[in-house]
């Protein structure tokens, strides 16, 4: 009971291996809509992500993500994106850990790596939404920003969407080209357009993904073009009060879709929009597929800033297939001295046990 | 640098083992000092505490509580606050947690027992504000509410005081019979007691110091009674809204000097003040101690909600002293592919291997 189960990246590793990476997101895509379905606020309540922001030695920021299942535990995922992490050091701009504290203790029980799993609970989210607004048949997706979220997105919206022909740009051509290898879908074609073919883009993608680590205040990074009047947009990367990728034509056209309506109003694509002329939000997307299915012959976008319910839910499937095989330590982080009134006890066990012979 | 550095409950034993509880706590109270008399918000902002509120199956929160030294790493301590904890479950009301993460990369760099350490920096934040404030010879401390907070501090307050009676009450007559074996205090009586004696704590002592779990609504637990004109109260247990320790008369007499005034406002003892009616702050009163040491002759209260910068600063001290000590482990949490735009690298080692042998 005292102890904390640590699900380091190779527990992560362990479970993929054996439920498969394809089983893992299909997995994952059922159980974030089971959770969108019932969503009730009062049972799992969430806080809006917060964090610090600073512009030395590099943009960065350190930020915080807490939800309650209600009667059982506070997850609180806290997450650095560093956009220059992968040219300067080699290692994702992406980093996160997930930790999970019993309601009734007030224990950390569980303490998981997070970086994986926000690609794929991102990922995860996005095949929600486009199983619900994107065309049933999309020849060509189109993506933006081709770094570690452009892998799940991808991934996550071909189990949801078959498809054969990726458009892909990035400011990096290399990223861009080592795009395919990087993607696990079979039969997918990929072409790294440049530049000055994002018109192409705009115009023959049936879904388009945006992706992009694009500086506060630098964007859109679609251009203002023509689309297929179909057109379903996941966009992925304003996650940042100033930081949009999308041009507001465009958002003024779409029935735009936000994960969580209030932050997606303070950091998201939504920063340019009124609240008045949202969509409904992924909690209602859902609740309502059917009858938000008749969009998929028109233009929608779903904003994703990143939900804290969708951390708790990939948490909490991690933990089960850990428990399940067994994989995972067990770390003794937690003060727990017998006597429950003495902080002191267990640090100073020598003074303890001579008060205790008198 | 991919590894986290794990400081479990027994490298902080073996910390206090090696520098000694004394030693150790008179390092954390001249480190507050110091993390005070320079403080400056840009440098280190903070962050109010939030959390998630429940009352079933029991009353309990969960709380955040995030601060950052700025270019180096952002801290966040998570607390919960279970007060059925001891009682039902023999383990502390309050368990927590504290994690460093890098701001340069977003890693967790570290994390640590907090359990201990927060009772360690509420007492030192009590011994700072009781340097300044309280006679430099008081005879009789008072204490109300004989958990594990009360142990630290009075620990904390004969670092910088020398007194040879504590006064004690506890709604549980048990936990205040118990105090004196907890105490690591050489030469102090403590006499318990009774319910209808408080009137005397009030009168006679020199300094209180409330460290309950009253219920929020249920308090005051100190009567309305005459006091020492010198009197310097440690208000520990308001951390809740609602929850309070000290009657509004005495709190309309006093200085009350709140730790960190947003926060006191929002759930300390300041709670049913008026901002305009505080005095300095924990800052203020630490950067113009001399001047406010005119106040030991009158009638003082330490608001103490618990500050984020002061579980920076012991999360500090712990990490330097087992970095000096080689103690704590390393565990591996961050996920670091060799590519970092692959997050699915390390959990697909085979699809990585094979698609680059292509």
């Amino acid at each position: 009971m005292a102890l904390t189960r640590l699900l380091g990246i190779e527990a992560i590793a362990a479970i993929v291996a054996d439920v498969g990476i394809d089983s893992l997101l299909d997995e994952l895509i059922e159980r974030m809509e089971t959770a969108l379905r019932g969503y009730d606020p009062a049972l799992i309540p969430t806080v809006d992500r917060a964090g610090f922001y600073y512009t030395e030695p590099a943009l960065g920021l350190i930020e915080w993500m807490p939800a309650m299942a209600a009667g059982r535990w506070v997850s609180v995922k806290v997450v650095g994106y560093h956009p220059t992490n992968p040219m300067r050091r080699g290692i994702p701009s992406v980093l996160a850990t997930i930790s999970l504290y019993d309601t009734t203790t007030g224990e950390l029980l569980v303490l998981t790596e997070g970086t994986v799993l926000t690609a794929l609970r991102t990922g995860a989210a996005s095949a929600v939404a486009s199983k619900i607004l994107a065309v049933p048949h999309p020849e060509v997706v189109g993506i933006i920003g081709c770094g570690a979220q452009a892998v799940a997105q991808l991934h996550a919206l071909s189990r949801v969407r078959t498809f054969d022909r990726v458009l892909a740009f990035d400011t990096n051509l290399e990223v861009a080209s080592s795009l395919a290898r990087r993607l696990p879908i079979d039969g997918v074609r990929v072409d790294v357009l440049a530049a000055n073919q994002l018109e192409t883009l705009m115009a023959t993608s049936d879904v388009i993904i945006t992706s992009t680590s694009v500086d506060p205040g630098a964007g859109p990074v679609l251009p203002v073009a023509e689309t297929r009047p179909w057109l379903h947009i996941n966009a992925i990367g304003a996650d940042f009060p100033g930081k949009t990728e999308i041009p507001r034509q465009i958002l003024e056209k779409a029935m735009v879709c936000p994960d969580c309506t209030s932050q997606c109003l303070a950091e998201g694509e939504c920063q340019v929009l009124s609240p008045s002329s949202l969509g409904p939000d992924l909690v209602q997307l859902v609740k309502g597929a059917d009858r938000y299915a008749a969009h998929r012959s028109s233009l929608t976008l779903f904003d994703s800033t990143g939900w804290a319910l969708e951390d708790l839910v990939v948490a909490e499937m991690a933990l089960e297939h850990a428990e399940r095989l067994g994989v995972g330590c067990a770390i003794d982080i937690n003060a727990m001295p017998r006597d429950p009134y003495d902080p002191y006890q267990i640090v100073l066990p020598d003074r303890a046990m001579g008060r205790r012979s008198r």
